[in-house]
């Protein structure tokens, strides 16, 4: 039998569907899971997503332009001044979801060898994509006790060498829920402007800010724009993560034209997804508004429940849809594991994703897991007194520690 | 400005779109173009594929199993058995389009430095897809005055290196239409068994088959389960090329794995097509009957047309729906672009893909030109004539060559 690529050996399995056989060994004893591991919004898409298909009358399914359809990278050009930021369609790269986005970008500047610093923990994906181009993330701790904000400069700096060849980030982020500010942005423009460095950051969540503090993004920041890369999406924006469209966009020129080569090599991104996301990028403020509205209810209602637990830490979440949060378990992939094995509560389990997917550095994360609120109100708090409940219940849990903590 | 990565300038632009401008601008002109340059057939995609979409009545456009939807697997394991091939759903994985299939296959076995070995003239972007995974692609020439057909074993095994991971073919063949035949098949089987690499094939054309000669699968070749990989698409077949569905169909598990991490990290295969793809793989076998018969007047329209032209020569073609003709011009990309910069015919033009970009060996194909017969036989005919007048017209036709030929 021929051999396969080092990179098949080494690339990892993702941390959030590797749990996915027990979730379905538990439905078909007929367990109830609440679905708090996978950023899947329950969020109806927009109906002018469909209408829009359905007005294009389509009789062939043809190849779109590699770059995207015309009205999509408009829509997208007029959605972006909107939020204060002037592009041109050339800037605009439409691509087959942000994960395609973020292949074309390593792709155009990694060499097998080369290096990204990342905040951990992050989105579990970013290292199967370095991977896939022999590539390395270098991660640099964030923590919990501090809201997983960034740490100092000179962490940075220790970590960079020749093979630095990028700064990445999500903002908000996922798996943290952290919104960094604009003055820790400010901070990343310098060292990337002092050491040539690309700033890559994933946008995604851009619209899911709670409180007052706005988001700020990588193309406001003036003296980098060769270096800015943000990634994009309409996935979690449209609750449309099936359709498949993102894009990147940069003011780099000769990044942007290296990109339309990949772009052109697979022919073009999905149709009916260009189609529908024409039409919502068109949608006025008022449908962000009573999205994130909803969203942050449900930011409160997790945090309000999760906070009761006794020994369970939940950081302060500003933006996304997720929290990363501390358990008093021996082992959290264990724990999430036996949820799905071994417990139900009235009939109902959770799923979540263990935290030391998301870390780099071996051993971290190893009592964290992600939780994404994707569930409404009610369901939430049904989970939580399962979450509650399970930690009751659960073998390994650190009953020393809880009491400590509960009277503290 | 950060230095972007050896491949970004390394990779090929697409030798089929940059003629793109020139076309644009005879468009702007109100010049109507001919449009034989690309695999966009012109056919009506089938209704059952909108009806499935409807029908689905979708309300959160949600992220798809990574693999691929159950009904689709299903119904591709389901097609595979009609044509004689025995296969379970772990042996499919849904792609976006062939393009992320053979991306995905050059991901999991070629390192950096690796080598495939690949019959040329090759569909362009198989160099874009192994550059992007630093590897190569070894060619080896076949010829147009031996209708492309494969050389003996042994050209094989004087480019077989300790490198060398995998022997790709098409078949049928873009852009050649050659079809294989069964003994051409059962002779790099015997190469693959005995050197243990891989051996590769586009099937995406599968039903594109003229004459009496049948289509062979490598899924039939017994004794490589474990070295055969099949890279298919719903692209050509249903006239959907925009929908972005392909699969990769393999027995080896252990590549399979290796894929399926892959697949994991880019989430999932856009969900619209997926539905509709599923609706038309239950198609009757009417269906191909229909549609095969209207290629095959288009071959017949198209041949005949050729042959009639002064110095030009096109091969036998017996599948897919391309020719690779030799025209008899000083430069086929310079003659491609005046027929869009210089020339029209009664109000139009053709666009045809210049054959230089189908060779991996430098100088290769520099009179010949790939068409894709992909219109109906009323406008293949005008595009004919218009080849003809631009021929006579065009300042590089070589008129003792044409003499010559055409008293031979």
């Amino acid at each position: 039998m021929p051999g396969l690529s080092t990179r098949a050996h080494q690339l990892p399995e993702s941390p959030i569907r590797k749990l996915a056989p027990f979730a379905q060994a538990a439905k078909a004893r007929g367990v109830n899971i609440f679905h708090l591991n996978i950023g899947q919004p329950d969020i109806e898409t927009p109906p002018e997503f469909f209408q829009a298909i359905d007005d294009a009358g389509i009789k062939v399914i043809a190849y779109s332009p590699s770059a995207g359809i015309d009205s999509l990278r408009q829509a997208i050009v007029e959605y972006y001044g909107r939020i204060g930021h002037q592009l041109s369609v050339d800037h605009v790269l439409v691509t087959t979801g942000a994960s395609e986005a973020l292949s074309f970008v390593f792709a155009s500047i990694l060499n097998p060898g080369d290096e990204v610093i990342v905040p951990e923990p992050f989105y579990a994906n970013y290292s199967s994509f370095s991977f896939a181009k022999d590539a390395r993330i270098v991660p640099i701790t964030t923590y919990l006790d501090e809201d997983f904000d960034l740490p100092a400069a000179e962490e940075f700096e220790k970590r960079i060498t020749p093979q630095t060849k990028a700064i990445m980030i999500c903002n908000p982020g996922n798996p943290t829920g952290v919104l960094y500010s604009q003055s820790t942005l400010e901070k990343l423009k310098e060292i990337v402007a002092k050491h040539d460095l690309f700033l890559i950051v994933d946008e995604v969540y851009r619209e899911f800010v709670y409180g007052d503090t706005k988001h700020s993004s990588a193309l406001g920041l003036q003296g980098i724009e060769q270096n800015a890369v943000v990634v994009d999406s309409i996935s979690k924006r449209f609750s449309a993560c099936g359709a498949r469209i993102g894009c990147v966009i940069t003011r780099n020129d000769e990044l942007m034209q290296a990109m339309m080569k990949m772009a052109q090599a697979r022919l073009s991104p999905p149709t009916f997804g260009q189609i529908g996301a024409a039409a919502v990028y068109q949608l006025p403020e008022s449908f962000y508004d009573s999205m994130i509205g909803e969203f942050a209810k449900r930011r409160d209602t997790l945090k309000a429940g999760l906070d009761a637990i006794p020994g369970l830490v939940c950081p302060n979440i500003n933006g996304a849809f997720y929290a990363m949060v501390r358990l008093p378990v021996d082992d959290s992939e264990k724990f999430c594991q036996w949820m799905l094995e071994e417990f139900q509560y009235r009939g109902s389990t959770v799923m979540m994703a263990p935290g030391a997917g998301f870390y780099a550095t071996p051993g971290a994360g190893k009592d964290e897991v992600r939780i994404a609120y994707v569930l409404n109100s009610d369901d939430l708090k049904l989970a939580v007194e399962c979450i509650a409940a399970g930690l009751q219940a659960y073998p390994g849990t650190k009953q020393v520690a809880m009491s400590a903590q509960a009277g503290s």
